[in-house]
């Protein structure tokens, strides 16, 4: 394996440029010269991967993905089972390498986010092609024919091309590669593909518990996640847990005309205004009492790492148009290293040219609460509703009665999930150490070490249920838009992606 | 004239009973009489009306309503003309009364609040009748045939049952009824339909001045808005003014990943809620610096009538869920004559089941501003902004580019209506004593009369062109869901509508 180099070919538009290594240059790489000569049909895979529709609750469609991705593993000689419990299906692979005494597992997700088609340029389900970011005056451009090359910085416009489909097509393009270099592997590989964790991945802890046997492993490799606002690649230790309320209040039981009851009947989007307003201060520091609690402190390793983390905040105001940030001058690596509370939306009746002049009826707001290690899901959601109590809320989990209006002033409803903890596995453990070395060799730049990411992955199910380390390897580009409309690929994070999964099953563990 | 009495047969479920008159039991009443021997015909006529679909935006639908209403018109054999401008139509009407000294004019406007068909029980251009109200569990039933009787507590569900194409058709059937008991008019008579009240009667000043001439009278009455809330007749002498404003804060230029920029990015919905939150207190109290400035406070006249007013706080907090209210203790009669800040809608994103966990790029709220005697619309605007850019906002009326946004920390976009001032008339005046005068007779119990109406009708537009008296004469059932889903219309006040007409046709002025 020691025979081809990976080599980060990324550059930035926005962001310092990594500077390539000489290797980049010399393309000694058969796995890159794999990808060169297929590049039409590698994309022609994904975007047939992309156009199936795959929102978790969509019980049709997300079949349907299944089904793809498991002929796609089929085709590669990977074992598969479909892993059937009451939610979407889990996707099972493994490949048994002879002689080899490690097991890697890879995790990625085949669900994505819901969709609001009238906020996407294109149809969410029918992948673009751009020459350049949208917000960059972007143009659709058609897809190359066999044997055209594709332009790197092009980018593919579609729901889950980041989040979190294209990872597993470039898992599978990486087999193609080495397959095609005659590169043996060197460890036993396990997939699997989860399908509802958009969703929150309800059904999963249930099927891992049942199946923890087969799901052995040495490490768990989490591809899911952007890489580093930098472009570099990046590695992360842990995850944030998160888990969402939704909270209505209430006014008259009715909407009541706002000239014959306006100053007497109060209005409860302007309670709900009243009450998200007192959680926060002006900063984004969370003024629901015992929130910072519980968190247990970053060790020493990870808070080297995390000051070796590069410092993009100023580059990313400029990127998404801020004049100033919360987080009272903490960098935005710190702040994620913290517990957050974020208004994901809120609603009471019509604003603009819909609006009409009455007082609402009610109003309703969703959170998510993000979790650090440390953190019990349940707590955090207590804390926040004995705040809600504070504030002199009479709090129930369903609506209202007349009784029950006519007894409290205020009331709120709210309805939380489940949610999950964070993970954090220590940079010092050995197979970890040997990550990052072989990640920092391929790439010939020190790998970028998070000691938790952002973003929130079901980590600890597996975790729980295999006791193995959890560590992330994310391949997507940052601006990719997860989550809202327009998400993308940029095509050099993917073609990237290839090379470093192929790293990862052909290395000496 | 005097030979036929009108009187009051309300009565009411919920609220304090009004004894019905001797004269209502022996049922002298020629108007009654024509009423009950027609009631089939006379809904259906209604229902013809009520299933042109009418919001002021739908440009064919809205020319409908005027064709039929001119129709509905020529056929009792008044003189019709349609006064076109830039908006819809205004449908005038003129009877000219030989020998007659006084002018009445009669305004009612035709257009609707808009609808959302998914908040409502019935199709809201499908005329439905209902047993009892919808709340109380009402079941559609099918409208009786000719000669069939109503019961007078059904309602009838449809947009603009009450607000405001039923008083229309009544003022039609009060023409019938006194023809056929051969009584005739004492008075000539003016009509002015309106097809565009709910969307802010913006043309309409435009078409009463130039047809100022054409409008002259001795005083015009407003048959808008509702009776009071213990179903007693009122007349009111003002009506509040009204402005709506629409206002949006921003985040970053575009929805981020609430795990990977949490804590960092600012959250618009948190940053709007704040916003609102500062412009009230709990109780209500507008906190913007000079809200409650330019008041023009009320006479002597007006602040008996005011305490006169029956108080149905109690009552009314029963009947719609309420604990408690806003006013710091003061009664909704006295509030009603004051400013008020209302929120009409608030909006970002999706909450609950549709939400996503973003941070999202900017949040939306509208507000309506009512007025009361003497404030300025526009300079109540300005008190509002002032107030936002005293909280730190850089305010705009258009989206902030780029630069804008890298500039400022915190940006509103305002973005507000033209809409109008209130209209006082003072109860002193001989031809509004008259009229209180006449219908205290009618009724065999002294009206209530309100100083200001908490409702917004463009009055001014008239006053300001005609110079003459404005008094609004409502006939609609307090509790007729006016502006929301399910607006009903009860049959009594229908019925009652009729007679009250009848009897300003042919009172002596």
């Amino acid at each position: 394996m020691k025979s081809f180099v990976l080599a980060f070919a990324g550059f930035t538009l926005l962001l310092p440029a990594v500077v390539p290594t000489v290797q980049a240059q010399q393309n000694l790489n058969p796995i890159r010269a794999y990808r060169e000569a297929h590049e039409a049909p590698i994309i022609n895979e994904l975007v047939a991967l992309l156009a199936i529709p795959n929102v978790a609750s969509d019980k049709v469609n997300i079949r349907k993905n299944a089904a793809k991705i498991m002929a796609m593993m089929q085709q590669r000689g990977i074992t598969t089972k479909l892993l059937e419990g009451n939610g979407p299906p889990v996707v099972f692979g493994e490949v048994k390498t002879p002689g080899a005494t490690r097991t890697i597992a890879l995790y990625a997700h085949y669900d994505g986010q819901a969709v609001d088609p009238s906020k996407w340029a294109d149809a969410p389900f029918t992948p673009t092609l751009r020459d350049q970011p949208l917000d960059a005056g972007g143009k659709a451009i058609p897809f190359p024919k066999a044997g055209e090359k594709f332009n790197p910085e092009w980018r593919i416009y579609a729901r889950s091309a980041s989040d979190d489909k294209s990872p597993i097509v470039a898992m599978m393009i990486a087999l193609d590669a080495l397959k095609a270099a005659n590169i043996s592997l060197s460890c036993n590989l396990k997939f699997l593909f989860e399908g509802e964790e958009e969703a929150g991945s309800t059904h999963l802890e249930e099927l891992v518990t049942r199946h923890k046997e087969l799901l052995k492993a040495d490490v768990w490799l989490c591809a899911d996640g952007p890489v580093h606002q930098t472009r570099k690649q990046l590695l992360y230790f842990g995850v944030r847990g998160v888990v969402t309320m939704t909270m209505t209040v209430y006014g008259a039981n009715r909407g009541l005309h706002s000239g014959h009851y306006g100053n007497w009947s109060p209005n409860p989007a302007m309670r709900l205004a009243k009450l998200l307003a007192s959680m926060k201060d002006d900063n984004g520091r969370v003024l629901v009492a015992g929130f910072y609690d519980d968190v247990v402190p970053l060790g020493v390793e990870e808070k080297k790492a995390l000051q070796a983390m590069p410092h993009t905040d100023a580059e990313l105001m400029r990127e998404y148009g801020l004049a100033a940030v919360d987080g009272a001058g903490r960098t935005l690596a710190e702040l994620i290293n913290e517990p957050s509370l974020n208004l994901d939306g809120i609603r009471s009746e019509y604003v603009g040219s819909e609006s009409r002049t009455i007082i609402p009826a009610e109003a309703t707001a969703t959170l998510d609460l993000r979790l650090v290690k440390g953190i019990d899901p349940r707590k955090q959601v207590e804390r926040v509703i004995a705040h809600i109590k504070k504030q002199g809320y009479f709090v129930t989990t369903s609506e209202p009665d007349q009784a029950t209006r006519l007894k409290y002033p205020l009331i709120a409803r709210l309805n939380s999930g489940d949610g999950y903890p964070a993970v954090r596995t220590p940079m010092n453990l050995p197979i970890a150490q040997k990550l990052i070395a072989a990640v920092e060799k391929a790439m010939g730049y020190k790998p970028v070490l998070a000691p938790t990411l952002g973003g929130s992955v079901p980590l600890y199910i597996i975790e729980r249920a295999t006791n193995a380390p959890q560590i992330g390897l994310p391949t997507v580009n940052h601006d990719n838009n997860q989550h809202s409309a327009n998400e993308n690929l940029r095509l050099q994070n993917f073609w990237d992606g290839i090379e470093i999964f192929a790293e990862v099953m052909a290395m000496r563990w």
